[in-house]
């Protein structure tokens, strides 16, 4: 069925938007940021937030060497947290407060484009996730933010985190298009890098201020990619949405 | 982190509500019968509609037993189909005939109730789907009709078709709550005895004319069951929403 759905359309024909999460569609950076100031105050909330985030891809390495077995992302959240508190001056915190604090993963913003930007691409493309993070905080997540997903996929519905092929290759699958009939819309060279490799088109987002107004990221065009959009009100525009 | 974030919310509060789709949700036998009228209006609509319906279960039961590998419902009712066509005259159907035949399940109309029922239910609750149809047909089904989940899990997800455990049970494990914090909504007494099998809660949902005009089900109230329902108007009126 794939291979005779996918050869009679047009391969070029876009159908699917995938989103990256982290950064792309949420500022984790200023969510935890404010949160960390309003109920921790004696905190370097710049310097916490930036820590967790760092924290993150070496805790994936490990699980995709084997090193540690399958793990969601709250998890790994988690155990990076534990590993935070005695730098931060936060080691007093109990069991309860310690799961509260790593639910900020579900409770981070949009960016201010998001919520009309994916309400008007939704009209024209099958608009779905495609993150790391897991089932649980993508949904709790995109519910409290009102973010309109016609499906939420995961490193959790595939077993492996991003750029690892079973991700990009498997939103093309789960959807029974080929994979150009996919575009991947992230804000990080490295994901799009590797849902390239896979065949899926690719559209850059400038989100300059993700890591904090201190940390401004260069966000100059990669002419590898199909487009490269300031948010995702303007790759409405260029999609003619 | 289950066990201490189920541990620390009160047992019976309910938390998710997860939903059977074929029947619960949207009218199949109206949808497909009303289809075939229009399109081939020689076959007899109602048998067909009845006879590509029946051939789900022993599909179904011949990849659980392992005599087939893991296949999408798609791809059971595409085997289905052409296992149908010489019996209703339609023999002469070419490859792309059948693949649009086929995605009628992705085209089904929702109950009158369901679009405002989940509407008023998802301010208070998280609900999803929970069906055997995988996230391909789901998402597309959820989309033209405008039926707002939060999130959409499949067999697809679990690798697994209803009533195994790892589906029901897998709800619960995904949104991390206990699961008697989920609620299986359906219009089967087989799948909502399954759900009670692994600590769920259920609501059983009238839906007396699933097969049609002509075959009117037996929708008798099931004490077993924690609710009993109309329809999804019904049951958020039941449920204070």
């Amino acid at each position: 069925m794939q291979s005779l759905s996918a050869s009679s359309l047009e391969p070029r024909t876009l159908k699917v938007l995938a989103f990256d999460i982290f950064g792309t569609v949420v500022d984790w950076h200023g969510s935890i940021a404010r949160e960390m100031r309003e109920r921790y105050p004696q905190v370097d909330a710049d310097g916490f937030a930036l820590a967790w985030r760092e924290g993150y891809a070496p805790a994936m390495a490990r699980v995709m060497s084997g090193e540690l077995p399958w793990t969601l992302i709250d998890d790994l959240h988690r155990q990076i947290l534990d590993g935070l508190v005695a730098d931060f001056g936060l080691s007093h915190l109990g069991q309860d407060e310690r799961a509260h604090l790593n639910r900020i993963w579900h409770r981070l913003s949009p960016w201010p484009d998001v919520a009309q930007g994916l309400t008007r691409l939704k009209q024209h493309y099958l608009v779905c996730t495609l993150s790391n993070g897991n089932l649980n905080l993508l949904t709790r997540l995109s519910k409290q933010a009102g973010l309109p997903w016609d499906c939420i996929l995961s490193a959790e519905t595939f077993h492996a985190y991003k750029p690892d092929p079973r991700t990009y290759g498997g939103v093309a699958r789960v959807f029974d298009v080929a994979p150009e009939q996919v575009m991947l819309v992230a804000a990080h060279h490295d994901d799009l890098a590797g849902a390239r490799a896979c065949g899926l088109q690719t559209a850059y987002v400038e989100r300059p201020l993700e890591c904090g107004a201190l940390h401004p990221k260069d966000v100059q065009a990669d002419p590898a990619n199909d487009m490269h959009v300031r948010d995702l009100l303007d790759l409405a525009d260029q999609l003619g949405c």
